[in-house]
């Protein structure tokens, strides 16, 4: 296991899906920032289960305690830690999947990795409720860049077929980039976001499940921000964002249609606007070298279909070694991105504070 | 700068593309291993310049110097240096460039980075020449890791709209995995090959250039090998290939095509194939939840087209702080897609001997 | 901040004297090893607080609950967390602290790095009893070692002016390694504890305190291990140990005294024994170029006196820029070392640990 | 093999005493710093091995070679490697070593470790010569700090039983820091260098070797420098100077004296001069958990007699698995301590360079 990231900054996350309590330690922030635990809470709800017809009916309340980093409300040198206790666990319903992997879940190859002593419960530490533990840290780094005027946000690029229009690599602005995330469906097009969700509905009725694409874009980060070669933006959130359960792909920029342009099509031209030098373009999405070019970062995470689904699947039972059909009774999100999409901004807040503090920017 | 790779196994890499040298340390090698200095150069030459019509013309030897790290032949435990000596120099070609960044390339944001210090020649440690030393490490490890059963392969995947079949992601065997490499223009389909070298021409002829993508795949990986969450085979791949230049995103399996998956279909059915589990397909690309599976590990790298083009360029000057018209006049790849494609392999083969080294395998 | 240890095994350690809670997360244990909550609870007791008339009056149960990384009591891959919840807690008595840093401690450093915001109240993260996380990871890899043949023990070398014998450095047996640590007051020569109580008990009564040297062995050890240059076990335990408050050196075999000798006298001959090589002597303490040699692993660990007297000392008002006296009223140990000796223990496993995951042996 | 050191600032040695070069790579340094190389050299030439009666004959060049990291001077944001050409190799009075390890050295658990396979010729990577690697890297950051007013020093305190004046800890000025590393023979007191010449002298006489203990300080460090709990001062110090081969112990301040003292002996007061707070006294040495006080940062380094000597010792055939003789005939410093004076001063400038840059300082 190696369920820590970071270098300057160091998150260290704990906790299996029906274990006593899910959480994290953040260590090396900085001294003196005032964490809003309302503000966090608030982020936290963004992913908490339950909330909608596309999200599994486990209604937990997802309520952090700090029990560690925090003094009279800020930041006092000390590693934060919060965790969530667990309240509503239902073991009984995973009992079978001891010696049967679910197709696409983690469970066969931890199984072997671990000699049989993982905690097949709910995925246990590769529950996608650990990524709660995410949101906490990266909801915190989320409130003390933006007093740096680092802004992130996201929203959701693709679901089955169904496409929103992509961020403005040029002119992207605070508002637009932040607006999906205050949205119940969290798209720029609010028809391409019926659309989408009549695509997960469609998935949920057959018991079956279906993927998507989030786009991500960073406002305000500094020009240079970035420590290539292997720490460089691109490999640091790349490494941060496929701690996430359930991603396939990540891209920036023009991403996988570069391929298919020439550089005079690719290259962004600069230009002198109000004497700074900007491009004319962004296809690099704000990243050259590693570097931060000072345009708009933006990146795109490709999210397979969530695993779980409630027809009958093939597989085998490791005890045995006989071929078994498996049917998964709990109850399962047909599509993770909606609730995944705040969890990308998390692990981006940490990637990018890290970077901030490793340049002595934070 | 942070041009350091790895965990158990540590890369550092070295030079600028008109310095002195340019080359690496690898420090965590087992001992005892043979280093066989032909075949390594043999590997480097599929990465070297000056060798068809559509890489640059520099004809340069590329011949590493092992300085450190060998005893008789083998790695005796002390890291592994070698380097080569620069010969070919011709900085007179970018002059220029010193004011006028090349659009594309980390120009702008390095001279911001390092306060006007860094070394503008050939894009100094940006330069592409640093692969030959990813190339070196590389190609020890991959010769480390051919001992213990793992192979390493790729081939070109997609030059600007002409696509290659892809790797059998079920039943690729180690034949069809290292036949590209052989090859001097290293596709599956021959016919698909000489497609893409007239796409590259046509490029090439208008001064412009093209991008594309590499697909790599591993054989024999052990069942489990991978540290999740964030040590997991995608995060560990992810961040060293985000290393080469060019790279725009990386994605498993299906990657983005997962996007418009249902869980039905992107589930990969379990089987009992001679007493052992297998996958009925392999839509995971042979990785769940950071995890080897079993199955062959594939997985696809999007670069961009070339940012060096003969085209005139729109571009400012950062110290007269005026727009400038910008012409590049050095030698430069149409496509670094088929001299990046070793590099690929060598970054992967690099990453794989960190995560075996971790496990306590190597 | 940096409350993490760790390279292969990593420790990150959270908690404030006077927070909800302190514990720690220790990621990358192996996978079903049995964690005897008992066994680590009587190994916690060693270094409660409230046992003797030479430790602080405060009488806490401190007992760790385990929040993550157990399924049915073994390691389960997920990272192990545990914390133990405040309860008795005494804000009051350090309120005047603030502003006037006490001689000593680490008030003064903080206050500045930290600008004002550090949490000033017992210390905050740095009171000794944040080392009561450090006993938890210990504790557990103390059993784990255990079964790989790898006993750690400790005893009170010094007191004052008052010297326990050493431990025998060539013949060293675990019965006399672990019989220290079964006493209530760990020594080897029992009249020298006494001794040594009766120099803690007069410093006491004139409301002072005294200083000490722990003395730490450990058998079993593979020749052979430790990572060196900079990853060697005397690198790794000093840098685990030095996380222990109140440590001002540490020295390996003959130490410092080695200064005054002659290379014939500090010199460990070979011999052949058993078909084994072993040395006729251990001025080394069992390491040599970082590596263990296979001789019992020897080293000292000095300890200042208690920087919490009750005697009046001279500081200063940060706030007020202005002289000070200032009288600590709190309770305190008149010698933290009987109780920081498990704590040596503790990191010493942890340190072990970690390289023994490194070179593949856990 | 853990050839690497540092977090922001990364080091990465390479060599063998008798391979083709020694160096290392320096990645991390900030951009625009001028390496001045006739002060490298003057540097490096007072570890150079051939100036005195008591240090080998052998008499080399050491000049190291830039190969990358600069740019007209100045370092430019790649990574810092130098390297020494080997000239004067003299395999052959090492060949018998092969299989008796010599008492004292790394040889036996070296070729326990590395099975076999580590050269042993001159110790191979555990060669003294390999310091010289420490010193390019220490040269540059004592360069980089003393542009900060960071000033390192140290003097030889004790040879055998002859020791020298300790630094005045409170008043210590750069004058007094330094002029000990202008001397031939580096103390403060002459009568007592010369009291300790005489000693080695002896020794040298006798075909044997004798011990000491370097004391270090470090001036002008900002306030609360450190990252405590396990990246302290002491604890990252300790892990550099550990790394050099023939230490035993290390301590801060009073180290292994304070044992003996009572805290209202060894608390330091506090007391305001010229507005700032200072120490009355500095028993500490200059750092309170883990951070700079401001006070003079001063520690002591334990070396071992050097392991080789010329007198016959018992040692054993490990390939035939008998007792031998063994009489080592190359030429070896009767004392290492002069020589690894300044490999001190070089690992402090490292770790102190890293933990500014951690800090945001550098």
């Amino acid at each position: 296991m190696s369920s820590t990231f970071g270098t300057a900054i160091k998150l260290s996350v704990f906790g299996q899906s029906h274990g006593e309590s899910l959480g994290m330690v953040l260590d090396g922030l900085p001294a003196g920032e005032t964490v809003d635990l309302d503000v966090l809470q608030a982020f936290m709800e963004r992913r908490a289960p339950g909330r909608n017809a596309w999200s599994t009916k486990r209604k937990e309340p997802d309520v952090p305690v700090c029990r560690s980093g925090l003094f009279e409300g800020k930041t006092c040198g000390a590693p934060l830690m919060m965790e969530i206790l667990n309240q509503n666990q239902r073991s009984g319903d995973y009992a079978n999947l001891n010696l049967i992997p679910r197709p696409s879940h983690a469970d066969y190859p931890a199984s072997v990795k671990y000699g049989g002593f993982a905690d097949y419960r709910g995925g246990g530490h590769f529950s996608g409720r650990i990524t709660a533990a995410f949101c906490m840290a990266g909801g915190v780094c989320l409130q003390i860049l933006k007093r740096r005027g680092i802004e992130i946000g996201a929203h959701i690029l693709q679901i089955g077929n169904v496409k929103d229009r992509s961020f403005d690599p040029v002119s992207l602005q605070k508002e637009e980039l932040l607006s999906p995330g205050q949205k119940p469906f969290p798209v720029l097009l609010d028809e391409k976001g019926i659309a989408m969700q009549n695509v997960i509905e469609s998935a949920r009725k057959d018991g079956d499940s279906i993927g998507g694409v989030v786009e991500t874009a960073v406002l305000g980060l500094p020009v240079g921000l970035g420590e290539p070669l292997f720490g460089g933006i691109e490999n640091v959130i790349a490494s941060a964002v496929f701690g996430i359960g359930g991603v396939r792909g990540i891209s920036f920029g023009e991403g996988f249609a570069a391929a298919e342009m020439r550089g005079s099509e690719h290259n962004d031209a600069y230009e002198i606007q109000e004497g700074k030098v900007k491009g004319k373009t962004n296809h690099a999405g704000g990243v050259l070298g590693g570097m931060a070019t000072g345009m708009p970062l933006i990146f795109q995470t490709a999210f397979k279909p969530t695993p779980s689904i409630s027809l009958e699947q093939e597989s085998v039972s490791i005890s045995k070694m006989s071929e078994e059909k498996l049917v998964i009774s709990g109850r399962h999100d047909p599509c993770i991105v909606p609730r995944a999409l705040p969890v990308t901004e998390a692990m981006t807040a940490i990637a990018i504070a890290d970077l901030m503090c490793q340049a002595g920017l934070l």
